[in-house]
């Protein structure tokens, strides 16, 4: 059997990146990385990508530190100061975008990628149905693409792959189902506690795709 | 007197991105980001980092951290198993590329210029008489710039600026001269040692450069 071609894929330790991992690891030798940059969820996201990893076998990790998205500030979901919105998104770009924050986590996965001769970085990004951040339109990718094309050898190609980007959390999680992913060790919430709190924007989007792919949802909710 | 625009500029201290920061604060209120990624030259680079800042007068200082750079690993800056090159450069890409730094370094410095309300993001590369780094030339700027637009709030617009991207090292030296720009304070040499070694590539680009523009190097010599 023939070597399987190597890809990087960025773990962030909720649901769609857990899926796009997954659908990453039929066919792909992988490597999974992680970023911490002091969110409010950073420990409860660790442990995640840790148990995914112990999953789905993969040997090859790369835990990164973003640290000065802290200092930057400029979101609530590293600025203590600012609330994390509730009851589902509303119109427009919600507090908890982190400035240019997935330009920083692809191109520290392209830099490995392109060190370990891999040819695609997968991302979960989520244009439909999602939050409206501007670095999860595939526009975006598109323009990322054309940049790592420009910024690295001759002989590099790596491609930004992100196979849930159209997908709807619903259709993302019956995908998800039909693939086995363990979805139980997966977080959505952007409090730090025991259970998650079941009305930020993020746990109102993760138990609407839940309820309405009509399964129950692993976590345990307050 | 109506404020000054900010713009955020990339400093590693050495004598480029000196040149570019002395450039930037004729007329912008400016902010230095540096980064350490654990390369061989990292302590002295800092302290230069440190000093440029003090001499600029600069409050709005940002140190990141890139330490899965050491860890990804692929180039004779973080890799102290290969020997950096010496001599002046060959043709090709050499041994010193990082790969993908810039991009990780400049996404860093557009968050933070996106957090500021900073238009622009300087930054020192050289693509005429340089290295031949893939991601030192105008081409991958224009398209991190094409990314940027894509990627960050609509309303931010941040244009990565090149001052010295198409002059040779030796009208930089005379450019900063020009400008008083502190080249004492400033590092070249790939080596950690007290005096530059003079023969790593980085000293004989140097050295070339100020003996073409005719005047000294204040920098001590093994």
């Amino acid at each position: 059997m023939p070597a399987r071609d190597r890809a990087v894929v960025l773990v962030s330790g909720g649901m769609d990146s857990c899926v796009t991992a997954a659908i990453a690891a039929r066919d792909h030798d992988v490597a999974f990385v992680h970023a911490g940059y002091g969110q409010r969820t950073e420990r409860k996201e660790r442990a995640c990508f840790t148990a995914l990893a112990d999953h789905f076998g993969v040997e090859r990790r790369l835990l990164i530190r973003l640290d000065h998205l802290r200092e930057i500030g400029g979101s609530s979901l590293t600025d203590p100061a600012l609330a994390v919105p509730h009851g589902g998104p509303g119109p427009g770009i919600p507090s908890t975008y982190v400035p240019f924050r997935n330009a920083q986590l692809l191109s520290a996965a392209v830099s490995w990628a392109e060190a370990l001769g891999a040819r695609g970085v997968f991302i979960g990004a989520v244009e439909e149905d999602s939050s409206g951040y501007p670095d999860c339109r595939r526009a975006f990718f598109d323009a990322f693409e054309a940049m790592i094309d420009q910024g690295t050898r001759p002989e590099t190609r790596v491609r930004v792959v992100t196979p849930v980007i159209q997908m709807t959390k619903s259709s993302i999680v019956a995908l998800g189902l039909e693939l086995g992913v363990p979805f139980h060790l997966t977080w959505s919430c952007y409090q730090d506690e025991e259970r998650a709190c079941g009305t930020c924007d993020s746990c109102v989007l993760r138990r609407r795709a839940f309820s309405q792919a009509g399964v129950p949802d692993p976590l345990p909710y307050r």
